[in-house]
């Protein structure tokens, strides 16, 4: 059995539990609103960030409810912003299946986005006022759309450096992860060292997560990756293995790349000189290597808590992050 | 001095305090982010939610800051939705000014209104836990993208009748402005007889607003409207007038009618058969009465509230959301 499915297993009826969770919170009088929303949220995924939420809150010595809760939260939010990158990127499926934009039209995806937030924020409304969840995902939301906005503005850019692009990165994606991490953690502890290291680790695997999908996005099957490959680099969109091969390639090879990037160029000798260069000079293996960098100081930050199950699972994650082929 | 002059001159100050609470609420580290942002916020329009919210609040009594707050709140959740308003019915110019994604595409304004909406829930989390405002605003957004959805699911949907209309825009527009004067209202009383009014206030204006928004768009001027006139009618939205003309033409009208919403029909063609209609109908007057009753309902609704200033303006304001002309 994979290290995924182990985990997966350990969690088993709290991950049932979110799924109820998502169904029940999203539920319109609107019946088309429902059918929309479940086509989404049923679309699915692993459910890394409700995982985690369920992970943190257990190695903090949390088992109630509340973490599922929390955990259809932080899905909701993530699933909601998929939902709006597919309308901009133009995506006609996702996950093996069709875009809300396919089925119905830009104005509704839009709209279903924005309706995922509505009940997220219903949802914390919903419970306790003194709770923490409130702020920390007001911050998570608002940096979420700012390295979104910045990545979208900067498409095309092409100076763009490892490290704003890693800044860029930890807003757009490793704010949920860590977020999801620190919620569960706060439902079991107080202890600033604990709820630390689960910001911590979260946000390390974030950054892993983030890299290991740009690569995936040249590496990977269509038929595996349930959208187009290549997508990023059609859309001129400059993501790390990129980043990196346009750090050690020859001034040469940097205008063909810069060529390559513009979505007019014919797509076949596009991708054809990207796997060429990043063959040359071992650009899957770099970011492969970097992302196990991430996902170590991931594993390491976890030392300060107890050595359970939960603990186990949450360092299994992290390598699952980095070894995952979809 | 028109009666929205004198209202604007009446709180001249607290519509100050919104303006620096609008600018300093959404300021970024990113500067490009700021930049998109006023570009939006200070496209600015009538300001009506937040005259709401601070006349609601001063016709019970309260005269403090957090007036401003909230109505700098409400305003950001209005320009957020329209902000994705223009992405979806792809608006070049809103008020007389570029959009956003005329200026910098698609993907930055859906992001940007996003931003924008988590923001507000920073600014909500900052207030006192116990206040109802994260509660009514909860459902507020929750209801105004159901409307929305359910709109845009239905455009092109010809058997639409007149009260499943009503009930979309008592959502999509009415919602917002309801919560404006019921957010305004709970700053300075508990007293439920007068929030009661008050909601009632805002949601009977609300739909008088939208009506009048919909008569526009086939009187107005494209240069008095700040964006193109028939805009409505040839993205095929079925809205208020359209609907009451449909209920009274004969089958030959109908038909044609469908027709000429059509986006592929020719413009002028188009144009001139609904004009034509609309004179034959009466449709632009019996729209105004149907507003003006709405309007009525609204002030009579003010009558258990203390006869100030502020119930004066308000009372004004009903009578000027049917009178404006832009």
């Amino acid at each position: 059995m994979s290290s995924f499915k182990q985990i997966v297993e350990l969690i088993a009826d709290d991950l049932t539990a979110v799924e109820a969770k998502l169904t029940e919170q999203t539920a319109s009088e609107y019946s088309f609103v429902d059918m929309a929303v479940q086509h989404v949220v049923e679309g699915g995924g692993k459910r890394l960030r409700p995982i985690l939420v369920v992970l943190s809150a257990k190695v903090c010595g949390y088992e109630g409810s509340d973490a599922h809760t929390l955990a259809a939260v932080v899905e909701l939010i993530h699933v909601a912003s998929l939902v709006h990158d597919d309308v901009l990127d133009e995506a006609a499926i996702r996950r093996g299946r069709e875009t809300l934009q396919t089925k119905w039209g830009n104005k509704v995806a839009v709209l279903v986005g924005d309706y995922l937030h509505a009940r997220v924020l219903s949802m914390l409304v919903a419970r306790r006022a003194d709770d923490p969840a409130m702020a920390i995902l007001a911050d998570t939301t608002q940096a979420m759309c700012e390295g979104e906005v910045i990545h979208a503005y900067k498409s095309g850019d092409f100076d763009i450096s490892e490290n704003e692009y890693l800044k860029i990165i930890s807003f757009k994606t490793g704010k949920l992860i860590a977020a999801s991490c620190t919620l569960g953690a706060h439902l079991g502890t107080t202890d600033k060292q604990q709820l630390e290291a689960l910001t911590t680790y979260g946000q390390q695997i974030g950054t892993a997560f983030q890299i290991v999908d740009d690569v995936l996005d040249f590496t990977e099957d269509a038929d595996k990756l349930g959208k187009n490959a290549f997508g990023d680099l059609r859309e001129g969109k400059l993501t790390f293995p990129i980043i990196y091969a346009r750090s050690v390639c020859n001034d040469a090879e940097k205008q063909t790349l810069e060529k390559v990037l513009n979505p007019n160029t014919d797509e076949a000798e596009a991708i054809a000189f990207v796997e060429s260069l990043f063959q040359q000079y071992g650009v899957e293996t770099h970011c492969l290597k970097a992302a196990q960098g991430y996902a170590n100081r991931a594993k390491a930050a976890l030392a300060v808590l107890p050595a359970t199950p939960a603990r186990r699972a949450l360092e299994q994650l992290a390598d699952y992050v980095v070894a995952r082929e979809s």
